[in-house]
């Protein structure tokens, strides 16, 4: 098991490394690269293309964009801002061109960060045709006066917007949704990490047996990924998820930190908090003011879905964020990814086991009888008698196991194990009203 | 529009140095000529007289209380506490006398503050027939010994008491009710302010053409005219008001002050606390046991009507309070006055605009397509897109503007202003739900 | 009145000093000869007999423990650990046993503290059989080697669990219920204490004429009493309990504190708060997981009574708990007893007079009508007409008396008393709601 979470870790990691390069973004071959390297890992995980141009709510699919080459060639020769050695280099959804510029005109197509003099910053222009580089600071300021060779190799073909998708069958139809996203390119926390993480979690789920909810987990472009899959799907999501997570910057092992869903007051809400407070103490908790990512979707009014995040930093919250700096091995680590892992995993785990439990005495149990009551100095049956008595104390069909964990001040996961004791036992119904809301 | 804002101020200031001499009680000739200065900013007032000994609720109309004359003069022949040149000497509602007295005995008639030795206070006896003067401790201290005539030529007659009413038609019958009192002779802030400020407020509705609500405005003898109003007309406030607030205190510029409905959970409550907090800040918040005006009975069980009041600095806070320092200029000012004008004008038009907005789309708007993208560097349509969606993101017919307002950390004012832009552009429903309570 | 009082705290007292000496257990003449002491001073006493084996929900009542005789004999012929001289010594419910074994075995046997080594530990068995003596650690640790004799002349017979019950008839059926426990020995605090205040609590209502509700008080051995006692008599208590106590620790003059039922919403909690609030103010406010007596079966899911806890210094929070220490004199008091006899009067004074009032009039009244209305300066009628126009001000029939209590920050007995005049002037209405439950 150890080894297994080890393995865990290694492997999350090593994905992030083999995906590393592609050209990831709205849309294109670098999407297509990086779901079929999750296929391998996940074999039942579909793909699927939706056209260029079809109509998604009030927005549209955009038409594909096709990188073959770009850079800029200095007056004394150099390729610099190569699309092949860095695709940060090129802003997003670029035109093409082929022209021969001076520095002054140049630099009004050049973008860099001041404050960050060896960063790359990461740019996109999707909804209005341009085109631009990206380059440090640094370098840009060493460029020499004289005539540059802009080449940008680019074309917008009607082709189609590229998502993948999984559906872990449970013993019910209800559903936890979980949703990362596939569009940015060489940056590891935001995001190759949830690329990874949400990776394996389907893996580990698809291994599961046992489940009692079907787990419906895509990968997709963020916003307009979202949107096009929403459009697609909304009767049944809005009819099957009773949780769910929204899954970005879960690579680095800096903080964790929490966003909530627009009203806050989900399931996945709910688990989240407790998961983070029993298994980290001290997380950051932001709000809905401070959201970014497909919740934005998610949540939005008459969707309503109950979308929540754990993060470990979020985005727009550390240096590194948006810039060739957020790098695997400096801010992504094993560790860090499998922090955020583990975490998922008991958030999952709770919902899995949340219910109202009722018991099925009319005072405390005499726990003698059922070999539950510790001896003298021998404790033996469950760690801590007082505790089962408590947390059987809240069994009224009223409270379930989250609100028992947090009457009794203690870890569901704990409460969880005591009551499957319980059960067993007899003394304590979980089947009756195992539901998965609150 | 800043030339009529300081025009009022000046013309709130004015009608309070007009108003200033007249002997304003609960009833008589100082009441009806305050309404007639009242009548002729605001010709629509209507000026209602109810008969002495009408019965109303567990109260009757008491007598009019006609005052031709009444002062003391000393031994040595001087003239003091001359209701000619103040009207706070003579005890409100005192009885006719004309005697001669030793300065002993009239020491027993004379009312003053020692701990305010240039202060004249005021008194009434409206329900126990009584007569008294009031006077400075000082003056009273420097009377001679000797036999003093008292002479108060007043009488009760079967008269009326008398109040004005105006009613401002709006688009529908529901009403904003503002309440004022009339009753009070020569001091500033308790109470020429609530006259002059409601006077200003019935005039700009007025003269505005596209009210939502209707208003009914009421200048009322405190205590006496509510119960006399109530009693004539509670069927009607009890099915329309919708909102309202008890206009008192509003023309020093030392403080605001907020004081609540009973249960402090109506809809003017939470504009009264929304407009104080984002447009004042620090202001004083009190309880229903601090009240002290005629929220007591637009409040009382059975009546429940929705009334708060903002007030500058409340009554029994000041030290001039019920004193003749209580004066303009020292203690009110047109910037005193122009402050509070600007809260209720605030709160009426926050009232005016509250609903519940819906929006129209299932995702995030793509905002480019109404031109409300702020481009790169160049941010047009509106000023803050972020906000914008932050706003329409609440916007699910559950919030009303006050609690989107609230969930975005931001004045209600811009979130109307930021909902008008969307509605136009067709994101938002502003029509459907346009409710009036919460 | 003042002398009843004083009468009260000293028959507490020497009640306790009566029954001192009784082996109290959870069944057994000790509890027989309590419980007739109790009927000499409240004779409608019943004495209730529940035969060994019953089952009882889930629980079995156990056998009956008789003790003859249990002593030590040391080397040198020394009687020590004698029964007769304190019944703390013998481990309750121990075996019977005549041997002779080494001071090694013999120390295997003997349970003391060596924190408190002059206290005699408090302990039992009863669901195991074994035997033990309880001593202090000094005297043990001056034991010589040698064989000791060890005598217990026990027997478990099949006889009956004991208790007593009183139901006072009030005007309706509703009910209080006070339960109280009779299995602990000699120990003061815990437990006679509560057996004093319930017996002196059960004579006062016994004595009143114009009981509103029913109350009905039970002395019962701890945990397999409670059990018994609802295995019988659940619907009854279901459908009439409105408000009760669990009375313990209610004897030394430490502390106060409150212990809620298990959702800590009934009127019991709400006035126990309250009446600790205005009678003490600085109370210790415990939780349900800090619970340990009866209150663990009365509030357990299905029984759900709105049972609650004041107490003095609560078990298991002084350092004589469960020893020979816990003693009269030094740990309880009269003063002590009566302070808890005091806050449960006016506990059970506020149940019987809680209820909805609603004011007959549609404004403030008229006081002077009603002669309540303080003159100048000489307040008659009421102490205090702003007070009395509060409470009216919340008499909406929405709000309790305690509502009313809190809402205007004063102790609810004076609110009753406020009431009481304002009913006789038909200013509010008492009867119409007059409610047991909020």
């Amino acid at each position: 098991m150890q080894e297994n979470i080890s393995n865990t870790a290694e492997n999350m990691y090593k994905l992030a490394e083999n995906l590393w390069s592609y050209n990831r973004s709205i849309t294109g071959d670098g999407v297509r690269k990086t779901l079929s390297a999750i296929k391998k890992i996940i074999p039942d995980l579909q793909i699927v293309e939706v056209p260029s141009g079809k109509k998604v709510f009030n927005w549209v699919v955009p038409q594909e964009w096709v990188v073959r080459s770009a850079y800029i060639k200095t007056p004394d020769g150099r390729k610099i801002c190569d699309f092949e050695k860095n695709n940060l280099h090129l802003v997003g959804y670029s035109s093409p061109i082929n022209t021969c510029i001076s520095l002054k005109e140049l630099k009004k197509k050049l973008y860099s960060l001041p404050e960050m003099p060896e960063a790359i910053p990461y740019l996109t222009s999707y909804y209005k045709k341009q085109w631009g580089f990206c380059i440090s600071e640094k370098e840009k300021d060493s460029l020499p006066e004289g005539d540059y060779e802009v080449y940008i190799d680019s074309e917008f073909i009607e082709g189609s917007l590229t998502y993948g998708e999984i559906l872990v069958k449970g013993n019910i139809d209800k559903e936890v949704f979980m949703s990362t996203y596939i569009c940015h390119p060489s940056m590891a926390n935001n995001e190759l990490s949830g690329i990874c993480v949400t990776t394996f979690l389907a893996k580990y789920l698809t291994e599961r047996k046992d489940l009692r909810y079907s787990y419906r987990i895509i990968f997709i472009p963020e916003t307009i990924g979202s949107i096009t899959y929403l459009s697609q799907n909304l009767e049944i999501l809005k009819s099957n998820v009773i949780a769910g997570y929204n899954i970005t910057c879960v690579g680095d092992d800096r903080n964790f930190s929490y966003l909530p869903s627009r009203n806050g007051n989900t399931l996945s809400d709910y688990v989240a908090k407790h998961v983070l407070l029993h298994e980290v103490g001290d997380y950051i908790s932001y709000e809905w003011r401070d959201r970014g990512s497909d919740e934005r979707q998610y949540c939005w009014p008459g969707i309503d879905l109950p979308i929540a995040s754990m993060m470990r930093t979020k985005y727009g919250k550390y240096k590194e964020y948006h810039t060739s700096l957020d790098a695997l091995g400096s801010v992504v680590t094993p560790k860090g990814l499998l922090g955020a892992y583990n975490i998922y995993c008991a958030a999952l785990h709770i919902i899995e086991r949340n219910c109202y439990p009722v018991v099925t005495t009319l005072c405390e149990p005499f726990l003698s009888r059922w070999n539950l009551y510790p001896e003298l100095g021998n404790k033996v049956g469950v760690a801590d008698a007082r505790l089962l008595i408590d947390i059987l104390s809240w069994c009224d069909g009223k409270n379930s196991v989250l609100d028992i964990a947090d009457r009794c001040k203690c870890y569901a996961i704990k409460v969880i194990d005591n009551l499957e004791i319980a059960a067993k036992a007899g003394l304590v119904n979980l089947d009756k009203k195992r539901l998965y809301n609150n």
